[in-house]
């Protein structure tokens, strides 16, 4: 018996448009997915460039037009990863269409946006899902797992970054990322770390941050000689209170020149304690032992942590980014389908936005903000 | 401009077989590929069986014979994932049809039958390639490139293994892994090794190996009681020498407790010194200091490791096990329409074949064996 | 020709007692130190404590009066390895004796007190050491090194903490560790953390703290069913600002379940960055990397590093925690023969515990505060 | 009640010397041995030399003589750290005058010599003690008791190696290392690897070994124009079969150009498994997982792991390189004065030796040589 097909539609073909095309194409080899996704239309800022993407990454048609891509009927999912401004009218759009929406971090350029959208997606009954595909990792999960059957105790204490280097050379010149609306590393690579330590431990009650422009100005283009002066923060430090009592710190750094991908955490227990790092994503420590047998346990990646195992029957092998995507699509496909609601939704993408702007908000401040 | 279109074969849809459909279906939306890989045919061991695993991986027809496939015009490339004892005749009937051939490790039972396919190959012009896939890491190819470029100064010293536990349980039962026509760890995954260290410091001159069956009995079956004597190693010691000057030493291990992918090797040279394991296959040690410096460098993957870039724009994202199968791809579709060769051919495969032989040979006559 | 003897008066026989007379001991063997140490009396708590440690220790007399100890003409340098509490007092006397002081942290109990002990210090010429031991790593010196050479450009960020988990179980009692007259886990590790960061990147100039205590109740002593409150914290998260500019954050945790020794940090520069971790004391991590050779690169230390040539003349070998009390105790032997002023003396031990108390003041009144 | 004194007469004051003097000196401040080590004599190849290092390394006495120092009654333990070809006759004269002899390693420049010189101790009733200090470590204690327990199951294989940079620069010139008569990598530092292997695994019954000349000429003198053949191994790869039935591999090393310390092997069993590296020696890993919890511990020294606590109350302090030394002091003043003895004596020393030359004949005639 054949499957359901249902009709993708892409805007945007950059990193994040080319992993969501390569993600629909791959999950039903490996997945045993309720519908076959379709690439039926991808969008892009002109026909000529749409067209070009279109024929790289298997698109049966593509548009200048993402209004034109919203209102296709082939469409039944629109996959959002144009730039951070548009998601909102393409999402309010796809939501009215009554399409489910797949949407790239950050879902809006501020938080009240992205509560509107999620107001709408929810009264409209819209699937929606959220791209912070770090959460999809098998041993996150395991994380959790291990966290809420309380083989670590009472947790006690978190301590958390997102640290990479891809803007520490202030000859990286502005862009998106750094405008004003939306930009910065904390609402850039720190909304990855809040939202793994809410996945982890839930919501945070109280925050006070420490924001930081580390190069004060920088080229209006690449190899542009005229500077403009940088509004965002390159660095932030911050103090955080979870709602469940445990307190903390957080770090969210694009200039940590060391670091390519230190999405990292040490969360302590009464009994344990866990350790992760995106850097070696195949791996989680956890600490369960007495005085003799101390230590931290390198966790390694295999069948035995769901969904490893749809990729591969042995462990060791270890899965990698794109793998991520992957998964977080087989998700997206249940939930459209009928299956479990997915996560994180438009919801829980605003409140993590919110909890940016609440660190934004205690640093201009200098006050601690209660969210 | 569309591409065009060449049909794939694929016999057996075991772990190998699901690796190859999912590699075939990802690599063109990856990589700029000459051509655009259809799944044409998918067979294995029955019709039904075939049916199921051709609408779950999405080829378009299926059939429960080899030979059907082999002869269907809609094949250009036929992929051998089938039991080892198959790949012989699948292989030849193909090279007869003029096809691509693409076929798993090892490439026979014995080095004997591996050269006969190698030499019908060769002779009708044939393109081969054989599924070495940890040889497509990025990191492995710097090493390569680092060790050509006299980086390390003149190469001294090796010492490599490939070590896992998946047969460490003696209740693990007898299957074509511990078939003495082509079984063992040594041929199972010392082949790995050996690949690999041919990739990096050419052929082997001379070795001397001890091969140690672990567990003398296992059940016949799965959870069955009747248990059947072990005539294949679980592990195996060599001490290699290889035609470039340099000696060292190898293991192929399968009932190695606490490892589930230490493929790893250290290379020492007067210069420096590289070491690298799967467990960490997006990392390569580089030694190149002095005194005051002196320590090895982590390399993490990133764009500047082709074809690293090609999965990721961005350094520290990490690549996982499924990626080297599609890089696999990507070449044997070059070479298919007319670029490089690729390699590892049918002959480079005959070559590690023929130095397991030479390893278990030296430990029946507890001599040195000239290769 | 022999050097000149001078002798030692250690106060106190616990842990750091030991450690001081076992660096005495040791020091004349490795160093060429320009006086000898003679161990000439050992005070304790009482006549019988006293005698019992000196012989195990090797003092010639004892005494169960600081009083007389200070006060003894065979006693050139007094060790202060007492409670807390008894710090000042003793200090005082000994300076007002016009002997050299080498006094365990925290100087006192209070910034307060720890300031007037500096000043009476610095009024009678007195040479002054305060043991933060871990600075006298040669890593943690070569790391100094590194930074002031501009290696690794204009630093742009600072994460450190001290992490261990003596106190993680709440049967821990109460001890004069939870004394809230300068207990906590801020005041008796953070204070490593703090002059280590200084060290490195020198004074404060802002900080703002979350100080939580763990676990509310402890049993008053071993052992004991009766409980009583706790006043100190048991964990501290920090914002800084650093006078040079830097700013970042900083962690003190006791109860750090899975850590016995986290005292660690990543200093992060516009060129290259270093990381360390006392867990692994003989290995510093630098990174000096373009895009190809990127990585952290792991320095060990060896003869290259001073003074690590004075334990041994092959790298790799290891010093161990011990050894940092004998480079102390080498360096104070070399200021009190009137060589270099050594560090950290009380002046800067006042500076650190400022510190400490700046934190607890920005918690309790949830602003930041200013050195 | 003060302990007996006994006499140290120590012979030779390099590296070795320096660290026996050290470990004399500590000895009794750390651990709590029968009897108190007074430094009486130090020999030195001149009465100059002698004088020089005595006074600087606290001992009382000194000649250029050896014999006079074996023959001074203030001498009860000979501590030789002479040049190798001197063990012999230093020992001989030793137990002639019935002291407790504590030689440095190798014991001889053959093993014929070392087996003269055992027979002749045991002859005597003399205590006897080789300073192969490595298996000294806490941590490999703690292997030895898990092995022991069963904890790990059968042991199943070893991979074990030494491997160390310091000959890897051809310029190194000739020295008593590369003298043929107990000269070599091997016999250097293979023979470390050899005890440890003996030590957690007990005798070999079989080996086979390749070793082979790096730099076959080095320069006659330190930084001399003429340069001289080199008859000895700079690496040697061996195969090992231990009379418990565990085969595997050993490589002796010191031209790895990366390692400084890389004195490692791992251990595994048919329930799990054990490794270990010098570099990081407060660190052992211990596998002893299922497939949800595996992957390998690192379990941390502390004092849980005896002696470590003689050293340090707390755990993660570290202990260096010349503790391990003092434990091994320690331990032959205990069986100097009647306890139990010591390990490993001469005839362990011997049957080291012996197996070195094994490995070496088995080179010669490219043959299995049994022991």
């Amino acid at each position: 018996m054949t499957k359901p097909e249902i009709g993708i539609g892409l805007v945007g073909s950059g990193f994040m448009g080319r992993c969501h095309a390569n993600a629909f194409r791959a999950v039903s080899g490996l997945f045993d997915v309720p519908v076959e996704p379709r690439l039926a239309v991808l969008a892009d800022a002109s026909d000529e460039l749409a067209a070009r993407a279109a024929q790289a990454l298997g698109f049966a048609r593509s548009t200048g037009s993402w209004q034109d891509l919203v209102a296709d009927d082939a469409v039944d999912i629109v996959a959002i990863t144009a730039p951070n401004v548009l998601h909102a009218p393409i999402a309010h759009a796809a939501i009215d269409a009554g399409k489910t929406v797949y949407c790239e971090k950050p879902l809006a350029t501020t938080a009240a946006i992205a509560l509107e959208m999620t107001e709408a997606a929810e009264a409209a009954g819209i699937v929606t899902l959220v791209g912070f595909n770090f959460l999809r990792n098998p041993m996150i999960r395991l994380a959790r797992g291990i966290i809420a059957s309380g083989e670590i105790g009472e947790v006690t204490g978190f301590r958390g970054r997102h640290a990479e280097n891809y803007m520490a050379d202030p000859d990286v010149p502005h862009s998106f990322r750094t405008d004003p609306r939306g930009g910065g590393a904390l609402a850039d690579i720190g909304s990855h770390i809040i939202s793994m330590a809410r996945f982890l431990l839930g919501p945070m009650a109280e925050v006070q941050a420490d924001c930081r422009t580390i190069h004060s100005t920088r080229p209006t283009a690449l190899g542009a000689r005229e500077c403009a002066p940088v509004e965002v923060d390159d660095m932030t430090h911050a103090l955080v209170r979870f709602e469940c009592g445990v307190s903390g710190s957080l770090e969210a750094n694009w200039a940590a020149t060391a670091r390519t991908m230190d999405l990292s955490w040490e969360i302590t227990g009464t009994k344990g304690a866990l350790a992760f790092s995106q850097e070696r994503m195949n791996e989680l420590l956890l600490w369960s032992g007495g005085p003799e047998r101390c230590g931290y346990t390198r966790l390694e990646a295999g069948p035995a942590h769901p969904p490893y195992g749809a990729f591969c029957p042995a462990p060791g092998h270890q899965l990698g980014f794109n793998d991520l995507k992957v998964i977080e699509v087989a998700e997206l496909l249940e939930a459209h389908a009928g299956g479990a609601a997915c996560e994180p939704d438009f919801r829980e993408a605003f409140e993590v936005q919110r909890t940016v702007e609440a660190m934004q908000q205690s640093h201009a401040t200098e006050q601690w903000v209660s969210l």
